[in-house]
């Protein structure tokens, strides 16, 4: 019985592992096609999606089934759960790169016009904790998904000085607004791929140390 | 045993609607500081989060002790991991309406300016998503929740208008373009809370029928 679980177990991981692969995939070509106004790119991504709704509706009737089959306890029911609720992030983070494709495909159809912030530092820092939120899953490295956490308020201030940099140019420039704010979009959404790597880091950290990481509570143990 | 697990599951329905509850009336209040200009208000809905996330986390850890010691199985498991992810999505609620209440602080500093799209249609739409999905996860109702999916489109055709209307003036008026996008802000914090409640009515829907109503997969009986 134990043996099955720890298969399972293992199965989940690598499920996990792979649902996070493509989602990182789909917010690489969204960025891509925002930067390159390439819209084969943003279509690639919005269609691509219903292969990753179906992969998180999958997983999540796995986990019920390992729940329900294997009735686990401790640490495999904390994994579980923590697959559970980074099953729903990956999808929403995959939800954001369809969003920002839409953009791309809006601001591919507009004349072009200069950034007026660097759309390049926000996506890199972005995708970097997205992968390393799954690569602290993998390893099970507490630290790493820390790194993760405080990335999150290099993200938050990218963002803020995106917003200040695109006013600003709107006031010089009022005719392009709209282009303006579609790049303003994209930087939000950056920001909001950037919160559910935390949230995946949080679940990690949860996970591995039995502590409320989230919401700053500090390293509280929990029994 | 399965008295002990349905006392359980009372008391998990419980606090989740008293969650759901401090929720609400936060989402209220950062509407009310919003249109009101009222900081007093909007520094009660930032303080009051810390309880609404320590809610949150003590609710997830009664969920994993049920888990645990109960062993639920079919519909009682459904019910728990729904639990679950509920609780997630009202706790982003929270967060929510923490970010409208900082715009709201933000646009008591500034000059008034009248809000070129009707604010109170969005709030109104995404407030009763947010009760109605709470509802239909009390009174188990598959047709109610439902109702709150096709809302949804509402609030996204909504965000849309307000999108072109905020563009529309700033071009007349550029000089209060971080007044217009802050409130622009606001109905994108609304967009998400509908949102949120959307996933919440998904997860009674899947829950209560088995269905999988999410993705717009339609409904297919999954065993």
């Amino acid at each position: 019985m134990a043996q099955h679980l720890l298969r399972e177990i293992e199965q989940l991981k690598k499920r996990i592992l792979a649902l996070g692969a493509t989602v990182e995939s789909s917010v690489n070509k969204a960025v891509y096609a925002v930067e390159h106004r390439d819209t084969d790119a943003a279509d690639k991504v919005i269609k691509g999606d219903k292969a990753i709704d179906q992969a998180e509706v999958d997983l999540e009737e796995d986990c019920l089934k390992v729940l329900a089959l294997h009735q686990p306890v401790a640490i495999d029911l904390r994994f579980i759960v923590a697959v559970l609720k980074i099953n729903n992030d990956l999808e929403r983070i995959g939800d954001l790169s369809v969003n920002m494709a839409e953009r791309a495909v809006f601001l591919a159809s507009r004349p072009y016009i200069n950034v007026p912030f660097d759309l390049n530092v926000s996506a890199e820092k972005a995708q970097q904790m997205v992968r390393q939120s799954l690569d602290s899953l993998v390893s099970l490295n507490a630290a790493m998904a820390r790194d993760v956490c405080r990335m999150d308020d290099e993200v938050d201030g990218l963002n803020r000085s995106a917003f200040e940099s695109v006013t600003r140019v709107i006031h010089a420039q009022p005719d392009h607004a709209e282009t303006l704010i579609a790049y303003l979009s994209v930087s939000r959404y950056l920001e909001r791929i950037a919160d559910h790597a935390t949230n995946i880091a949080e679940d990690v950290i949860y996970m591995i140390e039995g502590v409320i990481a989230r919401h700053g509570a500090g390293p509280l143990r929990i029994q």
